[in-house]
């Protein structure tokens, strides 16, 4: 399987953006067509998840419906419509020897997605790796064995009818815990394993793996309000990061708030957070502000809740949020509310996370809202990519040099 | 160590540029005022590698002269007129809600540098790690073990006269197997592992290292000649390409020749080559063409000689240049001499190689003579960086985002 992905690979780096959209545009077509065999085989998954008691939310994850399958279809042609990074030339420059030198992005090669529950990420990874020119090797959770198989199947039909290998995308559905360490060391065939689920799946991965991998495992994002905060701005933004999704992972888990501010902020932010729902947990100063807050210890500074509780802290000053968000933050995501420009140069420059924001939602941190068009993970560690990651990310940049007869002195 | 560094990485991150030149011009003057210091330490070295036996071109390469030693200083102070790349905002643009988006290059963090017996790679790999923010922890080998430890105090005393901390630049002196076993596998306290050596060392690396590595094996360089090249064009790059520098990287190993120019092409670029004491190995056409000349075998195709050896191939067309390529090439270097220009665009496109070049020698691999000012190493694998590495293949680049109280629909 590793070695005709790798011999479709070859193939597919050299395809035309024409032909790469024709096979994303055949599998719009048949997903759309196929729905209701891709729902027959998802209600076997789904039954057999409620039947072995799994948790609803794992259940939600799985289930698609007429209108997830829509969403899928649309995810795929919104992709075409996405310019193809392979050939594109950038970085040019002219040598005092003549020489033009520049660099042309071309496809990874072999790409393992390794992820849970969603039947989504099969289509949505296939039809990333098949525009940027990589083949890819889909590895799905075994709850979702039928629904896997048949969008393999569908997409695996498409890419042939468009002319392209057949092993540009195949599915992996034996579930042999063996096979999966066999993908995470092959380093000779597999070129980049990108994990897409919960932290016990990253660190199986991060543990095991011998090939490149690119994971985050999970987002304790801050928002600082600073003491030249404006609050009219602070408080929609705070409410935002914390209660418009709040289990994902750039959703705010911890809220700084200067101690010059903490008065005039706090009590007002804490009504509306409580009234969405949220539990608040504060340090000393918070709860002096706001009475019967629950108290935050170590444990809730270092939580990712992914759920309606937000800890808050009363800080001294900037460096002390900076100091906080290096100890416990996760490099993921953070945001300061300031009317202030060095706070916010400063902010900007010292926080070494994913993404850095000033005056805005941490949920911003996403590949379709920065502006990549579509996003195929994100990462938290820095080689390679850092943040989110759309085509550009699955590319390499090779070195292309035009001469004129040179020759080194 | 591994601790202190990455401490000392966190504070480098934030350096501004004037004070990482002052180290780099303190270290310039260091390494010229201690001159006689480093030549006696290095004496040592050069003495006990001698009575062990070792190879002279191992001898060759430890050995510091004074200009050596200069050239070392002058590397350093080059480093100085690089521009920092660390804070450098790029891909900006401005979403429809108004955010304004761009990506901040940072540094990696800590960087673990594992080399053989040249001892000038601690001031080279120090002075470029540093000037990018960068924490570097420095393994030479035990051949150069006195080398290093002056090297390593004086690189250390300037870093602390700029008032930088000391743990930004550390030299591991205990040669102990099990500590670079450490060293490669500790992910939690360093982001990056750059082995430069022989093929044994990288393997050695790429074998153990759980640590993100960026390495590369060998260069089989070929030099495809078409059959629309100009020959005039052809024979010297065919020659530097050779013979400039048999012994690195970049040097050509296998000629390919198109069929119809084999004729009029070979037999003087083979007198060439043999009058530069050049031994050739030619496939049977070329044995045709050439009598005398000794035999390829498979071994041939895949060797990299590092001397004056070349194989020679003859070839029915493009295809079959191109197919030689991605069976025995190793991603490193590459070169067509044509004038047409599909013929070019084609090499360019389908030659998944580091550097991929027209009508010029394979020897302008490399990062000073691509622009990037200077090099820390070369990369054939393609995540993160992709031939030649400067400055820039050093850092990150994390998403900042400017806001104006912008909240997620």
């Amino acid at each position: 399987m590793l070695k005709s992905a790798k011999q479709a690979a070859a193939l597919l780096a050299v395809v035309d953006t024409k032909q790469k959209n024709e096979a994303l545009s055949l599998l719009a077509l048949a997903i759309r067509y196929r729905r209701e065999n891709i729902l027959s085989e998802n209600d076997k998954d789904v039954a057999s998840a409620c039947a072995a008691g799994q948790t609803s939310a794992l259940v939600d994850r799985l289930t698609l419906t007429p209108s997830r399958i829509e969403d899928m279809a649309r995810a795929v042609e919104h992709i075409i419509t996405l310019p193809d990074p392979i050939g594109e030339v950038h970085d040019l420059s002219i040598r005092p020897n003549g020489l033009r030198v520049g660099r042309m992005r071309i496809p990874l090669g072999v790409i393992g997605i390794i992820y849970e529950a969603r039947p989504n990420v099969a289509a949505d990874a296939s039809a990333l790796c098949l525009k940027s020119g990589n083949a890819v090797v889909l590895r799905g959770g075994s709850d979702a064995a039928n629904s896997n198989r048949i969008l393999g199947e569908i997409i695996q039909e498409a890419v042939v009818k468009a002319g392209l290998p057949p092993a540009s995308v195949q599915v992996m559905d034996d579930f042999d815990r063996e096979l999966v360490l066999y993908l995470l060391q092959a380093r000779d065939l597999v070129d980049l394993i990108i994990p897409r689920g919960g932290e016990s799946l990253i660190r199986f991965v991060d543990e095991n793996a011998r090939v490149s991998t690119i994971l985050h495992y999970k987002g304790v994002c801050h928002v600082y309000v600073d003491k030249d905060a404006d609050l009219e701005k602070a408080l929609p933004i705070v409410l935002n990061a914390k209660v418009q999704r709040p289990g994902v992972c750039n959703a705010m888990e911890t809220l700084l708030i200067h101690k010059d501010v903490a008065v005039s902020f706090l009590p007002l932010a804490a009504q509306k957070l409580v009234e969405s729902g949220v539990e608040l947990r504060g340090c000393e100063k918070a709860r002096e502000i706001v009475p019967g807050m629950k108290e935050a210890t170590r444990a809730d500074w270092e939580a990712e809740y992914l759920d309606l509780v937000l800890s808050v802290r009363i800080v001294d000053d900037i460096d002390m949020a900076l100091k906080h968000i290096a100890e416990f933050g996760s490099s993921h995501t953070e945001s300061i509310i300031t009317e202030n420009l060095s706070a916010a140069g400063r902010f900007l420059r010292d926080v070494q996370s994913s993404c850095v924001l000033v005056n805005a939602s941490t949920r911003f941190n996403d590949g379709g809202e920065l502006g990549l068009g579509a996003e195929i993970g994100i990462s938290t560690t820095k080689l390679h990519a850092f943040g989110p990651m759309g085509l550009r990310e699955l590319t390499a940049s090779k070195f292309v040099v035009l001469g004129n007869g040179q020759i080194r002195q």
